[in-house]
């Protein structure tokens, strides 16, 4: 099958690699629907010293299960399924408090012989506790919106939720990229009522009014600072989304939190 | 009245001052019982620049109230109250959130023209917003103990609390001061079945060991760290309650949190 490697900064090839097979019982193999490339791939893609020998790259895919191990009891054939940021048993303790990035049998996409998520297929280990089926046919149209189930949805509603968004807190983002734009949706599904975006790209600060947004903030540094605290009676929000990861942006939040207030960061890098 | 003040680094004075008298109809005039030196009067006493102006000291006492205002309604004179670490109204948006420390309409004592809490006697702004009757009388010998619910115990307890420990968690204390062996107490009352305190002093550790720590680790830095790791089975715990404030100590709590952990810092400076 075809599949994404990286060499080194500015260097991804597209290259045969083998078909992924079962390895073990709990394996099951997934024919990818639709995969895309997160903020995080981008790393690599700018910084990664140049290597002989290609690493397999993604870890944001959807797709259709084309075989189970015998000991696969929750999914068959033809199902359609996303895949989380990691591979995770969802049994163990970790798991169980729901920090399957900290499984302890589990593991990240691309890494040691398990596939990355740009490609044809992709080999996925302990797949009762990994893949989650999407109720839908592999021609639904809503698959692009289903792949954001897989990674960046995700990040931004935990960031809402670790920051403890609810009815009565106020809420900045800070960020106008897709996790920042998730993080907007993520606070209005838990009830904010005030959502302060801070960007300046109209095109993504129009999505987020849409999302649920009630105030834009286009300014930076001091003066977006001052802009947020006017706009909240000189206190600041009760929480605030960071979704950015830059030293700038913390400083922001850090500028716009109210006493006592949360700072949720899942800005990266 | 006798109270004390400080000009500079290693330069308190006891000096007479004006006897306090009520200035609002929401004061109260309160004889101090007890009175004791915190964590971080230890601060402007080592630092503090010479000045030719003493600065009144101190914000941890409980004592018998003398006098009210026309507008107190939830005090007499003869209750016994302890003041917290600032004086507030209780009512505002803060304060209903237990953000006393950020009242609208309070402040800090020995700031203005308030009293400092190392003196004969306090004139208490808003003192139905901040005293806190004891139910004992000015002779009980539970005074010494009942003087450190107005900072050193809330301190640990909200270090605690904010860490979120309850009976499911695990904790590490680092710092067997007053405040660490407060946390430890706090974390027992929370129902935490593992308690690690850090700490070296053994006459303090010892304590800890009555206040509810289950293990003692006397190593620091990595050794330290090591230690703890082996005590829960490599993981670390869920909470981290940090009670020393310096940079090591933090390090420490970093090499010592469970993964998706908390840390919670109270330490000064």
């Amino acid at each position: 099958m075809r599949a994404t490697l990286i060499y080194g900064a500015g260097d991804i090839r597209v290259e045969n690699v083998p078909d992924p097979v079962l390895h073990e019982g709990t394996d099951a193999v997934v024919r990818v629907l639709r995969s895309c490339i997160c903020g995080s791939d981008l790393w690599p893609y700018a910084s990664k010293p140049a290597e002989e020998q290609g690493d397999r790259i993604g870890h944001e895919f959807l797709g259709v299960v084309e075989e189970v191990g015998r000991d696969v009891t929750g999914l068959r054939r033809g199902d359609v399924v996303v895949a989380p940021f990691v591979w995770a048993d969802n049994t163990c303790d970790f798991c169980r408090e729901g920090l399957h990035t900290s499984c302890r049998n589990g593991g990240f996409w691309g890494a040691g012989d398990v596939d990355g998520g740009q490609g044809e297929a992709v080999r996925v280990p302990l797949a009762d506790g990994t893949l989650v089926e999407l109720g839908v046919g592999e021609d639904s149209a809503l698959l692009p919106s289903l792949l954001t189930l897989s990674d960046v949805f995700p990040t931004g509603h935990h960031c809402a939720v670790t920051a403890g968004v609810n009815e009565r807190t106020t809420v900045t983002v800070i960020g106008d990229g897709a996790v920042g734009l998730s993080a907007v949706l993520a606070a209005k599904r838990l009830g904010a009522e005030q959502i302060i975006l801070m960007g300046r790209h109209e095109a993504r600060t129009d999505l987020g009014r849409e999302f649920g947004a009630t105030d834009v903030v286009a300014k930076r540094g001091e003066e977006g600072i001052e802009r947020v605290r006017e706009l909240t009676g000189g206190d600041g929000t009760h929480t605030v989304l960071e979704c950015v990861g830059l030293e700038p942006a913390l400083d922001t939040a850090f500028g716009v939190v109210r006493a006592g207030g949360t700072v949720s960061r899942v800005g990266a890098p």
